[in-house]
């Protein structure tokens, strides 16, 4: 009877993890050229003997974000439209400054996992997994915490300590994209169809159009 | 001049595509075996000499999905969950149902990008670009017409032909997993915290706890 | 004993699965510009303020395939080359049309694998799997039934139902390319030499020089 | 006029290249499990405190491979299979030998490109494009002399000179396979049917069963 | 002439970029299962109902980390070893200390590449280019700068500022690994030859031998 | 006991190993623009049509390389720069010459692992895992033997035979880039500051000075 228990733990144990990896450049580096910094993707490289140490470099971490609006957050991105260095390397930051109640609101990155850390204050963070589960995991990370949330699934963080909080994230893509789901689904350019934000959130029609019609 | 304005259409012209591919197995195939599919990824390989057709082979396509239901759509899988055999292979597709006027409500895949070919009907589509810009785009599509929704972003399709329509879709991926918006926003298991979900969309809280409490 | 039968069910356990995966692109989407489509890959990004629904939007798919050739099928390519915004995206679609006994010859995809579904008549599928065990999977599919062929490996199908069948199949690329084999070995540009083809068929030279001939 | 000319030299330019790249490890390494390696991909990793130097080596280059065959060549392989180290590192070689006029007949390498280097002797080499090109590239190579095959092409070498010819081929997987086609299209277990063969090589049905039949 | 100037802007400019991308997972996560942690890769995942918030936190970026050693600088990791919910997601941090004239010495990462923020003091940081170049790219930072340190180069952070320094690094793989060059060539298990080191660094013999002897 | 015994057994089975792979192009071939070649990476596709036969070749393996030099050895690669048809492809080769005690002194790749092969005489090798454990794995080896050099690891090769050695080594990227640690850390360009040299070191800093200011 122990080893059928055995037998059930082994066969149990063999649906296995697959520690997945970055893709590999093909040269030191390839500093986006700022004539095609535009479009962020593919730009050309620049002549690498014009390649200079600012190429690399960047400020402003320590700069407050402005959370002067209804969030009362704002997320600062060091991504490679800011730092040329970073075209082709696959890794990204950004500042996350809340006000007090401050709210990232529910969001996705479509092209790369997170990890965050709190660098002062105490966070509310959240991620749902994907269909059908939805399961929520939750915690409050003080100063010093650092949490994860996995490539392209929904989640938030939220300021629910006294005063201003600030945090880092990081993640394995130069460009990772957020996909805000409240302001994507309500406010697209142009609108979706009210009858199909209606039906979806199983809101009254008028309704969705009078938050539509919000700036 | 005319030498200016070329100066500019080259260095405009700087910036890039990249046509991104996919990642080669390691042999010729890993078939899922069947005491680890639960986990669905990194399952154990079954011994090669005991894989056989069938687990290559799926059946069912033909089946109308059931369209009874709030959204009047249905969306039926077909994936390693269902197919062994696409285990390590980066490949699935999907069965598309919808009711009169039933919809796809927005969603996204987190881990592929999807073409969808109408097979029968009619249906409105449409995707919406990241932040800041949040485009949509949209388009109604006919039997045999198709359109590609890009990975991580939030897409839907309604039926807003006559009769009963039916769609295929394929993914890069062997489990591209799917993200419900309204669904994961007002019924993650726990649920968001209506004061950040309230906050998000800039609804009531009150309301909001309305909608969460609905099965 | 049974400890030891145990041991040796965790040892064979083992040999493990790796799930692979698609690589995610850096942007949301980087369509082709038509001016470059002719290259197929790495083809410039249109400035993505120019992108336009008909981007990703193809048409065509109901059509049946002009099955009056001496195989009796046609494939109906949807790839990066008819969509431009399927570029980077890494997924594609092909339409399988067969008059009674068509044939899709034995062929290998040199850059995905491959999923397809029979949507009308009765097809007769396999694949071989690569040195030095050539293992033939084979399978007999009718309407609503799909099948698996792993990147790379040569695979066929054969309509043997009564008449016209119709299939959809689904790859892991943009350009998943396709090898005809026999007409590779005895029809490419220019020929092979015929001592080598017939040498590795084992077939007369004159013979192979006969087949050559013909167009 | 000439900046006519130049505009279209840089539309004609914008059709660029990818250099694609190998995947990086997660680890310093992950040595085969002796256990588990006849499955060879997925196998378990040794425990890295029991690796030792003899799980990165392997001996036998220099031997000659025993060309004694219908084709008069041998491939000896020096993957993942004999050098348990390789697992996860995305690297293999071959040794090729060819008596004179020896063949090693045209095949693909499903799962990997391929650089071949001659070093003893003088041989044909070449490599056919996809559909619909079929475009035929062949040079002969001398001592000292490479040659590139690109991955899932079919290709093939013959030994054109006086004597015995040896070459090794390095190939960017740790298992890149490799289908030989007239083998598999006439030899595979079980057979393609004869009939299926016929018509894609427009032979006659009784003569490819005759090919068939022989061992 | 101008022409001539331009089609020398063309051709520069037909060097270009390619933003390589990160691989996407498979599921949702795949939290690595402690009893398999130790091996870092590829260990089991967790049965998904057993998964918890805490396995996606970890706790401990603000301690400070002790730089009471010779070089004066330690750091701490926040890996997949730390943090079982990284695992398949790519993606970790560290926090470098350093005292006055503390230094992170010469190392490479052989799986990822780094951004760097200084988060407290002032450090001079560098990488170096790869042979035949060897350029050396360095800054002076202060509180909010950034640098980056590409792939596999080797780099150097040296704190040259008045007080204790701090900096957060994110790299873009679950388990990057770190490789310091001084260490590595005299102190590896067992120690690399004299003779090789001598000749290596055109050093005496003895003198290697000396370095070596201390621990 | 023995329950227990394989319980062990079996978690530490739980460890286990991912085959990584390479990435699949998007197209047959894509041989690098000789204009654009001198960037390496990304540089434009050759017209299709104006491809040729040369573009895959490339001449001069068996050329003894110049070891009249301090190391006493010499190493001739054939990557890209060389063969501009293996752009895109994921693989390269070179080959190594050694005189009577040559060395090809502590190096890593910073974008590939590598499998080197002696054609010639006898060859000590080695590599050292990454931090903490610097395990030094080394080894002799002879005509026909062959060793593997995981991405990333400092590694050297010295001829410890009495002729002149050969051997090639086969990598998995088009560019794999090489950093010789003791040139790299000693004479960098502009070189790195004698204060860090010496303290990453322990050496004197006038010593390390005295070391740099050789050419």
């Amino acid at each position: 009877m122990a080893t059928n228990k055995m037998l059930l733990a082994c066969i149990l144990a063999l649906s296995f993890s697959v520690a997945l990896a970055s893709v590999v450049p093909v040269q030191d580096f390839c500093v986006a050229d700022p004539n095609g910094i535009a479009l962020v993707n593919g730009v050309a490289c620049k002549d690498p003997k014009l390649v200079k140490e600012d190429d690399f470099f960047f400020s402003g971490f320590d700069k407050r974000g402005n959370t002067s609006n209804p969030m009362g957050s704002k997320v600062t991105q060091f991504n490679v439209a800011q730092i040329p260095g970073l075209n082709t390397l696959g890794v990204a930051t950004v500042r996350l400054d809340f006000a007090p109640l401050g709210l990232n609101a529910p969001h996705t990155h479509p092209r790369a996992s997170e990890i965050m850390i709190v660098l002062r204050g105490t966070l509310e963070v959240g991620f749902i997994t994907s269909n059908p589960e939805l399961r929520h995991f939750k915690k409050v990370l003080n100063k010093g915490d650092m949490f994860v949330f996995p490539i392209g699934l929904i989640h938030y963080q939220k300021n629910v300590g006294k005063g201003h909080a600030v945090a880092i994230a990081a993640f394995n893509s130069q460009n990772p994209g957020s996909i805000p789901v409240a302001t994507t689904v309500f406010h697209a350019m142009p609108n979706i169809d009210s009858d199909i934000v209606a039906k979806a959130f199983q809101l009254d029609k008028v309704f969705v159009e009078s938050i539509q019609s919000k700036v």
